[in-house]
């Protein structure tokens, strides 16, 4: 017998996830379009040496190759040449980079895009990962202005409370902060990568996991004894403003250089404008946040769900990307909301709307020669607007009506030849169980009456 | 420098085009749910044991090929292990099959169900044809009743009809009929394969071209010479109900079996059934109706556009599809739109909404002092659901001016210190030009009132 399930990794969808992931793609597309954000789409394929960087990023291995047109294994054994020139898109930041770079000539020169939708990674499965999920992303390319970490945080923060989260805060650093820090602390700068690798998982193993991991990864004692004299709790738990000077402060103390205070003047700048607006939006600073040895230069930030033990999402500004493509150096800031993770939260929590796609009317058949008759009582209310299922296969009342009660419909319909020859059609409102006689010729108002 | 376009034969969409695309989902989408079809979902990955069937499916040869996670060529040329187990599905209808036999106990017994969403083919790029491309399903899985053909008629004629197309006509045959004509003229069973490649192209080589086709492919002189005899067009250009008829007697004439009266039985009740509900839909009987060689059982349908030299859409009774995964026999029937061709026409005769994404307001900012103040401004208007674009780039009034003008803007807001002292907002209308002053604590109802 053959297999029937989805590949490994991946999943089929039934219509109510199929609704629940409609409805967070269209609330956060309405957020993001108000603000000012077009989206664009790319194909999911794309060239393999679009996708190879510099090889600094752990998502190219996993990278799905696909064979080339044609391409045959004796063909290769025998020439050497490569079978695959393409693959699956992993992120799409990369498809981005490419984008802007290509149609650069038809683009404003500060281009917001949004885009929501697949990529695959050949990741090992695991609860909660999968090898086919949905990113979520907005940018900014051409702008060196705060203004654009401010306009994404505040576009992020409006799409997850769109979808009613709150209590969430923003945890903001700089990576040029962050190695300043290092530096200050000791940490050679060749050893700044593997630190990071470290400094990243202190959400999950705490400042003493961090300290043990920074040993193994043979950071001198030396600097970790600093980093633990280091006054976390005050920088990260105090208002943002009040944690900026603490750490410039703790900065000061650890014998930084002094060319930090630029950059602190514009996380200051992005925290005043952030919070004039939104006073609802908590901003922490936290001066080990990292997000990855990725290609993040200049400010970073991260979503931290209240009592949810993982990043709603993250971000930062990544002026260096879009020079891979041969091109001058196009600033750009980005923030990813973590679609599956919020997906699975609201579903946990049971926070997505109850009515989703439901059906309003179920059209019962009387009999075979009664069919025309039922299709035109269906037709009047689908164009109407309203979601209608005739009954296609239970036959009987009782058989029809159970199955109308299965599909969730909330009223269903009866016309039978005693209401026909009275012109009128019943209707059964499901849940109350009550049923009235609606005016064949008022059919449309009568049931948006009951509907309503 | 590196190479930044799309890969070969797929396409980079522009926010106009994705706005456009998402146009006709959502419109398609609705017109579906309102028929109660149900949406799902699947991976874009499918096994190779999956999509490969019988090996019947020209399709078949054009499935892109995903390497295993991990596999080496090196490795395959001394193991000879396969390298690739999945490829990119070629179309809707093969994983609706696998997700059908799949999810069987959790589905109603008559599933509806809709599915938009890209598939993938390593064609030979032309115009018009691309490598990734949409598909727009509807299928009904579960029902031998010829109400379920007349539903898929109904609702994608509905479909065409809510983005505005009319004057199309449906073309029905059944696969049935098609043998018993082909028997009737005397092409042996052997050759109805190659005959019907043939006749699947009299749309667009006209009779005497498939006549001298069938010839080339070695179809016997005379049966061509009896299907020249066929009044194919008092069958197709008549009433459908006058058509069957018609052809019902051609095909006495010609000495067919009697046992294709119950077929156009059902052939009349679901042309009875769908003129009974829409009268606006015109049926034709097209006796030479193939829709290729694949799946099809039974009726067969076709979308033909006004003045459109292609199908718009097509479909049919494919009973023996579900089969293939090891399960009993499972009858269906389906109706797919021309997705990627309904877009090029509708763009090509301009019949998108003018306004799909417009933006609502450009915010300038006066000074960098101001920002926070021009954020504000920005931030009342989207919490009132505007779609508003805060300048980020260009500097001085003027160029702000220009910019909002180039983004389609349909106000600007202006704020320096003179409004701001006297407690108002300046809102520039861009269509006419006029410019008012509206006071900041009624700046959401001040906009609204001229954008209206």
């Amino acid at each position: 017998m053959a297999v029937t399930g989805p590949v490994q990794g991946m999943r089929d969808f039934t219509p109510l996830e199929v609704r629940r992931r409609r409805h967070l793609i269209e609330r956060f597309s309405s957020v993001y379009e108000r603000y000012g954000f077009d989206p664009i789409d790319t194909p999911v394929l794309e060239r393999l040496e679009v996708l190879l960087g510099k090889g600094g990023d752990e998502n190219e291995k996993l990278i799905y190759k696909v064979l080339k047109r044609g391409a045959s294994l004796d063909r290769a054994r025998e020439s050497g040449e490569e079978l695959a020139d393409a693959g699956l898109r992993f992120d799409l930041t990369v498809p981005l980079a490419r984008y802007t770079v290509e149609h650069r000539g038809e683009l404003p020169r500060v281009f917001r895009r949004y885009h929501i939708g697949p990529v695959w990674r050949a990741d090992r499965p695991a609860r909660g990962r999968f090898r086919e999920f949905y990113q979520c992303d907005v940018d900014i390319v051409g702008s060196d202005s705060s203004a654009a970490e401010v306009e994404v945080i505040l576009a992020t923060s409006g799409a997850l409370e769109s979808v009613g989260f709150d209590g969430f805060s923003v945890k903001l650093n700089d990576r040029r902060l962050l190695a300043a820090l290092l530096g200050a602390l000791g940490v050679p700068l060749e050893q700044h990568a593997t630190a990071v690798v470290a400094l990243d998982k202190i959400d999950k193993i705490g400042l003493d996991g961090v300290a043990g991991e920074l040993g193994e990864r043979g950071i001198p004692a030396a600097a970790i004894e600093r980093l633990r004299a280091v006054d976390l709790p005050r920088i990260s738990q105090a208002s943002a403003l009040e944690g900026l000077d603490t750490f410039a402060r703790e900065l000061a103390r650890l014998g930084a250089p002094s060319d930090t205070a630029s950059l602190f003047d514009t996380l200051r700048s992005i925290v005043r404008d952030v919070q004039a607006v939104r006073d609802g939006v908590s901003l922490r600073i936290d001066p080990l946040l990292a997000r990855g040895m990725g290609y993040y230069t200049g400010p970073i930030f991260e979503i931290a769900g209240a009592e949810v033990p993982f990043a709603l999402g993250g971000g930062g500004r990544y002026d260096g990307l879009l020079a891979r493509f041969g091109k001058e150096q196009i600033p750009a800031v980005g923030f990813s909301i973590g679609f599956e993770r919020i997906l699975m939260l609201m579903t946990e929590q049971q926070r997505f709307p109850g009515d989703l796609g439901g059906l309003d009317a179920y059209v019962t058949v009387f009999s075979p020669e009664q069919r025309g008759a039922a299709l035109g009582l269906a037709d009047r209310l689908r164009r109407a607007g309203l979601s209608v299922l005739m009954s296609l296969g239970a036959t009987g009342l009782k058989g029809q009506l159970k199955e109308a009660n299965d599909r969730g419909a909330r009223v269903t319909l009866i016309a039978g030849p005693s209401e026909q020859e009275q012109g009128v059609v019943q209707v059964k409102v499901m849940a109350s169980g009550e049923a009235v006689m609606v005016p064949a010729a008022e059919l449309e108002a009568g049931v948006k009456a009951r509907l309503a």
